[in-house]
């Protein structure tokens, strides 16, 4: 994956992956081995159109990840880890692990990360996708967090990432493995989800709402004579992000 | 910093944070040494009132660096930090220290952090920051980074970050210590500024405008029988982010 | 009302309503009759600030009528007006009048307008209201809609708005007084409520969600070197719309 | 175009808009002339599917009326109506006439409307879209407003809507038409364009800028276990509105 390079088309804006091996074909054409090794970052394909040529970054690593169920968004994860104050230092357990984009992303950051996934088919993507990115620091468990969560060391965690349609499997449970002032964080596209939880955290002493944020990214185009939002939006809604504060 | 902690009164739901020594004093009324220490999280203090205690987090000590200039949001960072793919692996260089804010948010992130800062002031404001987080690989130069870009190691750099309201000053300079493929981002608060950017950037050779965002949270109210957005957000806007790529 | 005249401050921006009648005193200086009735559009006051002075319009009488309960915004209303449909030819039905913002609003658009509102405090607010702005097409009865509805002429109505907690005590009876094709409105702060109407129209054979709206207003300042939105904004959120359409 | 009917596919959730006459064909199958007037809500069609069948209301009409240049949409124009303030008793110009989608709007509410276009292949579409509303309050002018305004009544128009590319066109000259305290409303997708009008506008004395809002919807599913905003929006931007007020 590291090899993998970015081509952009002048003419189209469109963007195309090379994973770094033989020719390069789309439907705009085709670049020969040599011109993708050259060096150059512009140059001309088969039907003389130009295109720019990037080494991929670990945002491109990211869009391309093998994917099952939907990865969650950058805007999400990046609000997530930057509202939470994790960072080098911290122990991350996350379940509902989907196709590995949080897993990763976290891994990518923290000192620590443990996901949990029920499914044996996304166990296998995730791991697929641990191994691409080389994180060692990554667990990875086969099961249920909810059956997990109670025999977890006391204080020891400095976020629990819930990505999962009902959170209150684990929120039920004692939850003291994470640490006073420290966060719970559930990802949840539905309000009628986050009532449901919010109703059982109104019986729970040692959890407080102290947000619910949505994340909105707006894209903007600027060039010549334009100056103004994209007229049209890829997504418009991912999920809520409900911040619960383990007292 | 770290003995900080925080305060929630449950009739107001107002904020107020504690430095960890003798009483607290508000305007809701006290709290003794003793009930701040006794390791209780729910307290009432001198008036009856209900107080939650946590234990802070970096989040917590965000909020409550020293300020001159005001601070980038987290919001902001989150996403340059999730959509620049950057990690613990990454070196970074920033300009327009500011109150530090960006500068010790990348430091606890990344690898190594490199900001500079014209004014003295400034500068002061920011190196008490990084000592509060105990940052050991962030450093600081009072100095001005257009005159210092191109006497950098070339291909050094995995994120270049520009929060200064002229960035052609350093755009127009040769950039090539950023690594191809890696991006600069310019935080800017009005169009007209972006408008200038893509001027320069339409004249040089080794920069793509790949990517105009504005970042925007909303946050929601959800208990009993009470489920909708906010009435008001604190804040409606802040700044658009230009993320340039190096070709 | 119709004498009433704008001021606003050149230094603050500060808006300033004046009713016609004598000199105007505020916090920044006053200005004479004689200067308000001069025809002058540009006038310094007694601390030798500006003044623009303009005549009103029906958007200043609108924001200045007679208040009980919160009026519902221009931004709901243009929508629901410009979305159903309606206008001059329309005759119109509403509940929960409240303090007649929408009353009179319908008012000075469509043919005829019936409003419903069981407090009678809130009926004095709507009448004062109505005549105001000089309406004779308007009829404001002093009671519940929901024992109303019933009695209405069938296919006699283009719309029937409902700014009320509970609309389901009006869209369980028999609303056949709409004619087949236009619109139930509900006006709605909390997806709760919505949630609410969703299941007992589910049960009902004659009406269709058609189209749930929120509307967003998003306010910009351009002027010399700045061009942006506005850092902060009045309102985040006012309620969502229901469009429910007739069978 | 009365006798449209809007048709409904309970499975697929598409809309079908029928003329009134014969059978109606499309991908799903067809209805037969006897279905489609038997007066029923709910029919099957010949593949079995349910359809709803409703009369067209005028945001139908709206939504079919004969386009060249893109209409606007009535998020703005419900907007633009309530904001400044008119209604049944108001005068108004407007010139880019386009499609005569603003034209046919403000012809439905007001009591005189104006448009000037200088295309006469635009002309005919808004003749036509004004005669399917059967409007007899609208008049259209084949010519350039700048050309015009000065030798309107003064004192005369409740608004000037101006939807072209360059309003400083008009801007430039003596705008006396508009009464004082009323609004010339500019629609301009690019932020440039406003630079554009401040600038003409900070050397004029009879006009302020009052209000730059963009108007955004958003829209929601609420049905069974979903209550959430819609994942992807039809489109994200139109254009901004300003208001400058006649002095």
């Amino acid at each position: 994956m590291t090899n993998m390079k970015v081509l952009i088309s002048k003419k189209t804006g469109n963007y195309y992956y090379y994973n770094g091996v033989g020719e390069y074909h789309c439907k705009e054409g085709f670049l020969t081995e040599e011109q993708l090794h050259s060096g150059e970052n512009l140059v001309k394909n088969s039907k003389d159109r130009e295109f720019l040529i990037f080494e991929s970054n670990k945002h491109d690593q990211f869009q391309k990840i093998k994917r099952g169920p939907q990865i969650i968004t950058e805007k999400d994860l990046g609000y997530i880890m930057a509202r939470s104050g994790i960072d080098k230092t911290s122990s991350i357990v996350e379940a509902g692990g989907g196709s590995g984009g949080a897993t990763t992303f976290f891994g990518r950051i923290c000192d620590k990360v443990h996901t949990y996934e029920i499914r044996e088919d996304h166990c296998k993507i995730i791991q697929s996708n641990i191994d691409k990115f080389g994180l060692d620091n990554v667990t990875l468990t086969h099961g249920d967090l909810a059956e997990n969560i109670e025999s977890m060391d006391k204080n020891s965690l400095d976020l629990l990432f819930l990505d999962m349609p009902e959170p209150n499997m684990v929120l039920e449970k004692n939850i003291d493995a994470v640490k006073s002032g420290r966060y719970v964080i559930c990802y949840l596209p539905n309000v009628s989800q986050m009532i449901e939880v919010t109703k059982l955290i109104a019986e729970k002493q040692n959890l407080y709402v102290e947000e619910i944020t949505e994340v909105q990214t707006r894209h903007w185009r600027v060039w010549e004579r334009v100056s103004r939002p994209e007229f049209r939006s890829e997504q418009d809604f991912t999920a809520f992000l409900m911040f619960l504060r383990k007292l």
